[in-house]
């Protein structure tokens, strides 16, 4: 019979980071207005929040900064406009992609608001990710490594990965479920995996979901019980496609009395209601749905949903032929 | 590490228990078109769904026909007019709640298109579930007993009621989160305990999950992992507040070919669609997590949801006054 003893109790080590602009901002463009992000601050520090993750590092040698929102960019002189010299318990971080950045955008922890930065990799680019970790480990930043779209990935390549991790300074690895494929019993082996290199190389290990078959809040609670400490959620599950896990639901799962769900309540209130209602539209609904289950990268799904089609039916056969 | 067979091979033994008109006659007051009822019929045909749940055997002396739609009571009369004979693999069922219904409604299962009785019974109750237990064994049908809200009872309780339903002619036990109040881990403790008795008894154990915490179908995926056999879906969730578990979903799981995921999408795409166009709302949201979170009955977000309020900090604060 399971142990209920930790449902009721809690582990100190649960680190919760709020993605809410990073995932979020795949569906903007990363058009939040100061008003927005300033609020979303100051719900995640009111809530407990551990982690704030504002964005990408983005290179502005590969993308146009008049096409995006500035939290593409993450520019540091952006984030101190929000949160000052941010003299909080809240940490921040912004995500870096392996091949999509320029490490001397990342400089010297002493002198950014950043705190923690989150090489994002796939798994066939990882001598890449091995070098931004030590180069950002090296500039003084707790650094973060999340392997994307692992549900396509064979495990021996993935295990092989995870060792090659473990050996750098990289202090979390990061169970991502880009596609929203997976079951709690596949994210429960997935945790072993990942339990196995951290407790060898004395890593904490993150879990990344996505809701495509409502499975975002249920997948991270499997993983908290496994033993993953640094959980990503964003309000309102605001996140591409489908969204992420709900930090509503997190907050409201987790025992620690550190956390308070009052404050993103409100949040949600004055800021995510008016975000719907301005037309922006994420969250689960069928075609990702479809997606997910067939492990496929969600932008047919998004270009299904943009186009406000609703014959569900052909989009299944297409995808069937895609295979 | 946990089994992978499990997911990969099927059980031979699970049904899907289709409840749209019967949870989803909660949102509507059981005023579904003929059209909508003879498509669904056809969908579940098609989709090798197991069971259809058409409605209740409401009282007429209790409940004023002119107040809702004819399948509140499921006449045999008014499911011929859409299933003829039914000459088919698909079982239909009704939900008779213990002290809301009439035994005499109930006619032997030879003269009947009904095949199995959903006795709905608190667990005060239980001596009435008993009886109508009985009687409808004793007229033919297979029957099924579902305690309610089980989330608010006293584990030594539940497991005398168990014990008492597994000493009557009931085929299936089934456990019903009706608050959406539980997390898989919790739902495999109930598992255990319900199995326990079913073996004992030679029973079969049912779920019937609600999506309060986004949970329905990570739910529903625990219990099957664990033995349950008995599945309650509703196409795209319908149900009352946030509603149940999809059927969609729980297709795209099971691994029985004999299930096909597309006439229900096909379905969604005809009439679910029209459905919430016709302004019909169902479906997450986070007054339900709430009243979920608090293990509440979610008829305080229902009327929350219906005065189109969005100040859930005080909705919040509000339930936290009820304890």
């Amino acid at each position: 019979m399971k142990e209920i003893s930790n449902l009721i109790a809690y582990r100190p080590d649960v680190k919760v980071v709020d993605a809410t602009m990073r995932d979020g901002g795949l569906v903007n463009d990363f058009y939040f207005t100061d008003e927005f992000v300033k609020a979303l601050y100051l719900a995640n520090l009111r809530a407990g929040v551990d982690y704030m993750e504002f964005g990408y590092k983005a290179s502005r040698e590969m993308f146009d900064e008049n096409r995006f929102g500035k939290w593409k960019f993450c520019r540091d002189e952006h984030i101190r406009e929000i949160v000052g010299e941010n003299a909080t318990d809240l940490k921040l971080a912004v995500m870096a992609d392996v091949g999509r950045c320029e490490k001397s955008d990342i400089i010297d922890r002493a002198d950014s608001p950043i705190d923690l930065i989150r090489v994002a990799t796939y798994v066939n680019t990882i001598p890449g990710a091995v070098a931004m970790i030590e180069d950002a480990a090296k500039k003084g930043y707790e650094v973060s490594c999340n392997i994307m779209a692992i549900s396509n990935v064979r495990e021996g390549e993935l295990k092989a990965a995870l060792d090659i991790l473990g050996r750098t300074p990289a202090d979390v690895l990061y169970i991502v479920d880009s596609y929203g494929a997976m079951y709690p019993e596949q994210i429960a082996r997935f945790v072993d995996m990942y339990m196995e290199v951290a407790a060898k190389y004395g890593k904490k290990v993150g879990i990344h979901a996505h809701n495509n078959q409502q499975l975002a809040f249920a997948n991270t609670t499997e993983a908290i019980i496994k033993g993953v400490s640094y959980l990503d959620a964003t309000v309102s599950g605001l996140g591409r496609g489908c969204g992420n896990c709900p930090s509503e639901l997190l907050l409201g799962f987790l025992k620690n009395p550190k956390y308070r769900i009052n404050p993103l309540l409100k949040f949600v209130e004055q800021h995510i209601v008016p975000l719907r209602e301005s037309g922006l539209k994420w969250g689960y609904d069928v075609p990702y749905l479809l997606t997910g289950i067939m492990n496929h990268h969600p932008k047919t799904a998004i270009q299904f949903m943009k186009e406000e089609r609703t014959d569900y039916n052909s989009l299944y056969l297409d995808l069937l032929d895609i295979g």
